[in-house]
């Protein structure tokens, strides 16, 4: 009966408005001094810092022009910025093509956005962590922070404020090397006016995404687009939606597709809890139905996107350990506690992962497939391993760890916290050697390196440069997408720091989507360079590297700072 | 996979064994004087009256024998007690067969049940009504209440207590009119106590239940006798269970099979809440699937044991108006808020119902379903109709009336409250005369007439004679086995007066159950009369009956009078 889904779909529809148009900025709780602005006389354009958060109401030094240094196939980002002390309406920004004595790259190469404004929060530091419960947000300083990236649409600038404008320049790999020549240009107003900039290609090429070795996973949760968007769960119109965020992550390198096994597997934790893509029925006789439609889709979709490396299914071991199931005798969803080790988590779970793992091999997704825990503790791993065993001995495990346990000899994939040094180099190296994937994570913690709104880009980028150091094979954050009511305009939710739930937001990404992409591509370019580099040049790289082994921060931006000094470095290597 | 249901009733097992063994009576809250028993020097056993519920721990009065009157083919009761100053131990209790001169009724048509003691509270009259929010007891006076009655097995009797014993006498339809004798008989501790009995057969015949026209509407929930005996729903073992407890409703001419076609029609009010018998699900590609196992299963079984009347299904009209169904997409159970006469409510139920009248077709059974709605405003009585007719223009219609419907033309079936005078005489007999059953109820209230626990017993029995006097089809109570906890030692519930919410107990009947059986007989017996009598013999018995049509009581037993007086002018007259 598609009429109810219409219907459904016809009261959402308000919702489906922030996707129509770029949604009105909140006002800046803590404007800069409107005197400031005296001394600028009409709109001027020019760069800024990639690595710099620009506040929508001061005065920003300009530089004239740019230069970026970039690899064959490589992305490389520089951040503009329109002052303007009278409003513009319109405003329309365009790239010219590059052009170096040798070649061209296409201006469709270069993909321009506006940085947007959002509310955020802070850190608060309560008892060493500062991370929950944060309903109430006057317990913390909220700020207007420059972070979203969205498609650059003509748009009106108001007076007195400052609108970022950043270029995401890709490579072509049979871009011919040399000094390229670009300008930037912005129409407002009946006014143009334009910036040069030029980009340095080396010699050296950078593969495409699909073939990077960095292990990237972040978590995608599809229920926040379908709700954000009011569109249908699993509808085309969703999957549509879904395309380009989903590409996005794998054009990142993104190895790992999320799927939820059994309803709200951290206990409702997101905005949009995740639900079960697997049905399980039991029947009028005592007989059990699993239904795989959902995940088949899910998974389909997320391989049709480029994600093709892993499937992660959360999980046998959820914080809250109730498992949900149809019971066909009420005709409604019954839930029951269901304890690790018992006869009665066996009785519910064996029969389901044994025909789990029946339908993954006819797939022939069983061999990427891993059964996730993430921050559970030792005494419920344990019985829980056993019982994947007993349901299928070569069933792969994924596990994230917040402590140091004993033997994770079992696991096909570990993810480690950043602020606990789990294994040492040689068990990592013999891991990774083995392509069992090693990452370490950031979450709600630390304070720094992560990836908060209130965060220095530049920490974004360093994941990529501590990977490196530490020999992991990756990165995992527990959340690309698990959006907030309203993330355009605030993003800030009840629990946890601003932009812990979401690296990206609706229709685009972010400031700190941008640098972390840099950070991967940084990892890859120290790979290759590891292999080709010979004596003093490989000494100089990994020293350089090895920096990011283990770091305190103290100053916030230390980590702009080490990365820009080791990307010079690199450089001047090649 | 049936381990999981094993495991699951291996859990309840100890809930189980109420039905293995009649479980320990509670303390009497107001014992009598023991002093009273100083003048009892031996078990003695003589008769009560029917009407009469017997303190525990009050010596009573004793007949020495007793004389009853029957119909052949009807039921009729007696009331024995055994009074013993000191413990008997396995008291066993056997009746002989019947003899006239011409004619042997056996023993086998004597059932024998032991009357037992269950807490009940009482009314109490908070602003006109004494009904809800019982949860604090202390506001109640408690008391021992003799009411259940269970199969007589051997049993210790405790000294200085009363243990009532019933006959239920089914008198064939072949036998003999005539003056039979009986006599009762007690084993106690090697001791033997006889008492006689007689029963006058007349020449009439009450024709079998199943032709009775009597239109019995009790309320039927089989989710409270799975969980009482802690059996999986709808087993085997669960339908065994039931099949003795649904007989006994066929046996007094139970007429109406009730459904439950969403989850929860009253909002969870009872103990054990009325779960949906037909699975909705919307399927991932927005189209509705019904299951309908369960209903079938239920259905067949209850026309199985012998009620093949009519089949009534709650609700599209539930007093929360919230609709679950199966998601598909998120396989969970959804819920949803819909108001009759929105484009919401019909998008989810005109499919439904569609497909429902369909298979009810398929089934045979649509010219007997009903679709019931009770209690509910006309505001949105009507939009509901009107979606009914707009699914199938045949779909009957029942509803029960606590206030003045305008219009009830549209209803196939009514039951109004006792308390109101809805439809005057002529209305009454025209929609009886076109087969429409109209019916009377009672539920929480009013105060008398009755069937809680503290109700004088033959106030179930003027259910009949008002049904006679007001020319109702019958009888509607929402409850014949919504039993609380525990039943048979406490038969007390959250909400309402005890006894509200069951008429019969687990494994056994009632005082109340027997005396009800006996009205409705009467209401029979009342028919036949008034076909075969003439002339002043007819007005007589109208007379007698006419009292019924309106009665106020002020005092307890007038109920038991009034009745009791009309049977013997009744006898009188045959």
């Amino acid at each position: 009966m598609k009429l109810f889904h219409l219907l459904l779909a016809s009261l959402l529809l308000p919702l489906s408005l922030h996707a129509q148009k770029p949604c009105q900025e909140l006002g800046d709780p803590h404007p800069a001094d409107a005197a400031s602005w005296r001394r600028v006389s009409a709109p001027c354009l020019g760069w800024g810092s990639i690595d710099q958060r620009y506040p929508k109401t001061a005065v920003p030094q300009l530089n004239p022009t740019i230069r970026l240094s970039a690899w064959k196939g490589e992305r490389v980002n520089a951040q503009a910025l329109l002052v303007t002390p009278k409003p513009l309406s319109r405003v329309y920004v365009e790239a010219s093509s590059l052009r170096s004595g040798k070649g061209v790259i296409s201006s469709a190469q270069v993909k321009i956005y506006y940085v947007r404004y959002v509310m955020a929060d802070g850190w608060l530091d309560i008892h060493g962590h500062s991370n929950h419960h944060r309903a109430d947000k006057s317990q913390f300083d909220s700020s207007l922070v420059a972070d979203p990236l969205l498609p650059a649409q003509p748009m009106d600038v108001e007076g007195q404020t400052v609108r970022p404008i950043w270029l995401d320049i890709k490579i072509p790999a049979s871009a011919p090397a040399g000094k390229y020549q670009g300008t930037l240009r912005v129409n407002a107003d009946g006014r143009v006016l334009t910036v040069p900039y030029t980009v340095s290609v080396s010699k050296r090429t950078l593969p495409e995404p699909a073939q990077w070795k960095f292990h990237l996973d972040l978590w995608q949760n599809p229920y926040a687009v379908a709700r954000y968007y009011g569109v249908p769960l699993w509808s085309e119109e969703h999957f549509r939606l879904m395309r380009p965020l989903m590409e996005q992550y794998a054009a990142a390198g993104g190895k790992v597709i999320t799927t939820s096994i059994i309803q709200h597997p951290w206990n409702s934790q997101t905005e949009d809890p995740f639900e079960s893509m697997i049905g399980k029925t039991l029947t009028l006789d005592g007989h059990w139905q699993y239904d795989y439609s959902v995940f088949d889709k899910w998974v389909s979709f997320m391989m049709s996107c480029g994600v093709k490396g892993q499937i992660d299914c959360y999980t046998i071991l959820p914080w809250h350990l109730r498992f949900d199931y149809y019971d066909a005798r009420t005709n409604c969803t019954l839930s029951r506690h269901l304890k690790p080790g018992t006869a009665d988590y066996e009785a519910f779970l064996l029969p389901f992962l044994k025909d789990f793992a029946a339908h993954l091999k006819q797939k022939g997704w069983f061999d990427r497939t891993c059964i996730a825990m993430d921050e559970r503790p030792m005494d419920i791993l344990t019985p829980a391993h056993q019982l994947l065993r007993k349901a299928d001995p070569d069933f792969k495990i994924e596990g994230a760890f917040n402590y140091f346990p004993k033997d994770v000899s079992d696991l096909h994939d570990i993810s480690v916290a950043y602020e606990y040094d789990l294994l040492d180099g040689a068990s990592v190296r013999q891991r990774t050697s083995q392509g069992r994937p090693v990452t370490f994570y950031t979450c709600c913690g630390p304070q720094r390196p992560n990836t908060f709104l209130f965060s220095p880009p530049a920490e974004s980028a360093y994941m990529g440069w501590h990977a490196a150091a530490s020999g992991y094979s990756g990165y995992l954050r527990w959340a690309y997408n698990s959006w907030p009511q309203d993330p355009l305009r605030d993003a800030r939710f009840r629990t946890w720091p601003a932009g812990d739930c979401f690296l990206v937001y609706p229709g685009g990404s972010s400031i700190r989507w941008m640098r972390l992409v840099q950070g991967i591509q940084d990892y890859e370019k120290i790979a290759i360079l590891r292999d080709q580099l010979k004596g003093r040049k490989l000494q100089k790289l990994n020293q350089t590297v090895s920096k990011f082994r283990t770091n305190k921060f103290t100053v916030d931006n230390d980590a702009g700072r080490m990365v820009r000094e080791a990307e010079q470095v690199m450089r001047s290597l090649e």
